[in-house]
């Protein structure tokens, strides 16, 4: 069928990319004249301006966006009142899915439909297809049915689930309808919320590996400081390229991010070119406070986001407290890095 | 080749079956003469004691101990004045690696060998193969590599790392040498204490999704109380079955604990037949404790053990002091459950 | 000088008294005619409703709103249409400071100005005095100062902090100016997760020295459970209602929340009449999502608002979907309570 | 009574001089003669080695030792051969409880008596008096009674805990006998593993309000970067030195570590001479291990424990990982600091 994409960054052009190879006829516009061409030489009808875009289109208009949670409200501003009665506005980007209760309010008002798509699978989604996580009313979800099932992974690229076929359902096919609006993304959020967990969880265990060998530096001793009681308890140094790769063969916590752990170790096992400055995106920060206001205990992916604001040095005033509190109760002077 | 199996438990027995299938040849003993029988049906040689067992092994024996970790130091006082110089002992169980390293020493002293191995894969091991992480001396572990590699999973079984093949090594045949003593059950050690994060995320994650309708709950108005702020934003009926389903799919955070857990909630969705008293068997404290001695941070995994703890009501003493505080300095009333 | 209080509970009426004490007068309302009779007979002027309380104030009206959170806007919208331009309005409630900022722009249209006072004291202020964080129009806040001054603790029944006399300010008597509307509760929030933290802190605590004899029970073996390694190291039977009394006296850790404990663990060492569900009153829950939406790290806080949903079952789907897991990748079968 | 010192650092020095002035005779020693010529000005008996600090001793001789828990072992191995049977051996350092155990052990073979003494009061105790914590034979702790009270603070420095003279018992007055060998250092551990959750809960809170006019600050947007949602709602220039005032006098958080709180930011409210790396001296992190061991959820203090690890920049090889694993699943490129 034909669907409008608007924004061909990484995930909107392969989106394009993989909806053209499965038989779909692609819109396309993006403010970046160059991202537009990139994907009319793949098929895709290219477009010069949004009001291009929409008259390019056939009744009742499919018109996906893939743009950045921060810039859907300003393009929904000016696509909006071009559309028409029945036409359908797609978020497949990250909003936060308090928006998309809103903006569904706000588009049914003007006879238009909205839906919210969250999306996994990231640069790879291309060649494997994307998980999506849907929201909205039941009629418009299932006549999108065929950009879905294109979009996502084929049943048989995933070993089936036993038992599962008797249910019969389009969880099977990689997408799924969760609910009203916002559920999408309510369902991504946490999806990434977890995705938080699951990396700080290798992280951690990847680390505790890799200073495995601490009994073989030298510690002082001092009333500061407490000397390790058996360094011959830590003499190992692990290969944490070569662990990362025999746990992705038979182990309990073999996964795709363990894969990925395996390739990025395997390119720079000491990860030199990394700095650490670990970035957060939105969905684990919602994921807590989701958390909270159920009053559902998340202490792991609370730790995992709070990890990220570490990495990035947030912690500075308290850390300068807590050396302030210890010279004063004990006179205890700060040690300096590498002592 | 020939290997002595010592553990005819779940384990045990699923490894001699599998070492059988791959044209090794096993003598079995156990303490529970029908478990030695199961076996024997299958192919392996029975032995009624532990002399008779001993007897029946080839020099250098190679013996592998599949027992409780609380029962192995046992196991070892009868079988090792059994043994001759340049005999092999493997610890395939669940050891603290710090006794791998205390009983490397002691079996030494006897010319004996000793090579401790961690072992993942569960009651899934006899079908997918078992994920092996080993410890020892290296011409020891050389020479069992036969043994180790028709445990593990074939080489096939999982699409390789793109580049990897230039490397070379076991790890790819999913089992690795990870050290000298200790090693193999330090790194099996970390691998569960990385379970035990990833399950907890993937547990909070799901919890917050299952109460994700909790703005459809009525909720009294008192001053000890907070009212959900925005109920219009927990309306999401979630069915988390289908969610476990379709995140195996392209997303993420794919793995096979959320194969699992798609396999458990399929068969039942409210999990109803657990009670959610949630067991630790060592190595997550294990974990906690290396990482402290080596001064890592290690939130999450900590986290994810206490959990645990919480699960079966280990906090009841310092909940009960928190209530007994707000009495003292508020007057605050505690309220009866369901409230 | 004369301030009208609306809310005549625990809090409001001992607010009364202390302003009567220290020679104010007081107009009282409350929806109980009880409540206002009590503090008649303390010397207010009680009224029977809230015109004839707003009636019974002189211009400019300071009224003092002392209700639960969830009934200060409903309690505004009856009473603002009562007052006149120049009119004070205090919430000295637990409202959330986002609601402050709201409302001290509706009040504003209207000509009146709103306060907020953030109040720590419980049900000891009346004795003690009360510690005040204030967010307002700065001449206003001014204004109210000997309201403030008198609600606070004296000057001299705490210790001054040294060097703090050359600096001047009202932090000495007991009650501060934070900033804007709203800056007086923010502070009160952050203040009560703080201490939301540190009773989780002696709480933990408190539980580990009541453990301590754990080695005196006996652990059965089974492949299931970790033995405790050294029960020899937990033989203590530690008196807990004495060591919280040992701390209160040149601890480092002595506070007024250890005075509390010491006097709860006195009339009960084994906390026997408390069932350990803890209740959240709101502050805790929104320090975290000022954390997050700040980017600072607040893992305590954030444990120690969990711990509270934890005692209160709300882990219950969490525990169960582990034990599901358990029991798929490796047979485990849950063990009942008291094993 | 007579009380024979060794250790004469800030801690040592001051307790002899708190012997002195409440009418004790103190024998001193220290490896640095300086030490013990400071002390001898204030009244102690100076020897110039450990035979001379023996003999100077009547029996049965009571030594207490004031050294860095690294070094009493050693100081045992020179001490022991010196004593004779009767003798009272006290540490009154930071040992570990479980070397306490060992110690008793070895001591008692050689007819001495073995006492630990967790002290609490860092450099204020001289001053303030201090808190101990006491292990040991309960004739051997009795003997002491006059050292202990005279240490102590005075029972009327402190308000007494309503109820609690009916009682009697000495921890009123400053000092308590918890146990036996260990018992006084495993409370003394715990106490610390406290102080570390009180100190971060602190910190924790303090950092919030440092960064409450977060919304004042220009965020650029991307892909990355979540925006802040509602910059009004962070617009506060909180003045944190004179909220750690205020909350001094009459909130439910006052305590002595806020007091030197308030001190810190009196003389520094941007704490700029500190760096932020803070030390933790062995029990924050024994608390923890013995809260795994004893299976009782500890969070709160674990991860205050874990945050000075975080401090001092020991997260640097898991923060890699994850910006590695963040640009192998979505091309994420880290961003620079002061982004």
């Amino acid at each position: 069928m034909q669907l409008g994409m608007i924004g061909l960054g990484r995930m909107g052009s392969n989106m394009v990319r993989r909806l053209i190879t499965g038989g779909h006829h692609c819109v396309a516009f993006d403010v970046f004249p160059d991202a537009v061409a990139a994907v009319v030489k793949e098929g895709a009808t290219g477009t010069a301006s949004l009001p291009e875009f929409v008259k390019t289109l056939d009744q009742p208009r499919v018109v996906w966006l893939m743009v950045p949670a921060a810039v859907v409200d300003k393009t929904l501003q000016e696509l909006v009142p071009l559309l028409e009665a029945g036409d359908i506005v797609i978020d497949g980007g990250n909003s936060y899915y308090i928006d998309d209760i809103r903006r569904a309010g706000e588009l049914k008002a003007e006879g238009l439909h909205y839906v919210d798509v969250g999306t996994s699978g990231g640069v790879w989604g291309l060649e494997r297809g994307y998980c999506m996580m849907i929201g909205g009313e039941s009629p418009v979800v299932s006549h999108l049915d065929p950009i879905f099932r294109t979009l996502a992974p084929p049943i048989d690229s995933v070993p089936s689930t036993p038992g599962r076929e008797a249910l019969g359902g389009t969880a099977e096919h990689g997408y799924l309808h969760c609910g009203p609006s916002g559920a999408g993304h309510f369902v991504k959020m946490v999806h990434n919320g977890i995705e938080y967990g699951i990396m700080a969880a290798y992280a951690e265990g990847m680390a505790i590996l890799n200073h495995a060998n601490i009994g073989k530096r030298h510690h002082e001793v001092d009333a500061e400081t407490t000397p390790l009681r058996n360094p011959e308890h830590y003499q190992y140094d692990i290969n944490v390229r070569d662990v990362a790769e025999v746990w992705r063969r038979g182990s309990v916590i073999s996964s795709w991010l363990l894969d990925l752990t395996a390739s990025a170790l395997l390119k720079d096992p000491a990860l030199a070119k990394f700095s650490g400055r670990v970035s957060d995106s939105g969905e684990g920060r919602w994921t807590v406070k989701a958390a909270i206001d159920e009053a559902v205990p998340a202490p792991v992916l609370t730790t995992a986001l709070f990890e990220r604001f570490y990495s990035r040095g947030e912690s500075d005033f308290a850390d300068k407290l807590l050396s302030a509190l210890r010279y004063e109760f004990g006179g205890h002077v700060e040690k300096p890095a590498g002592s």
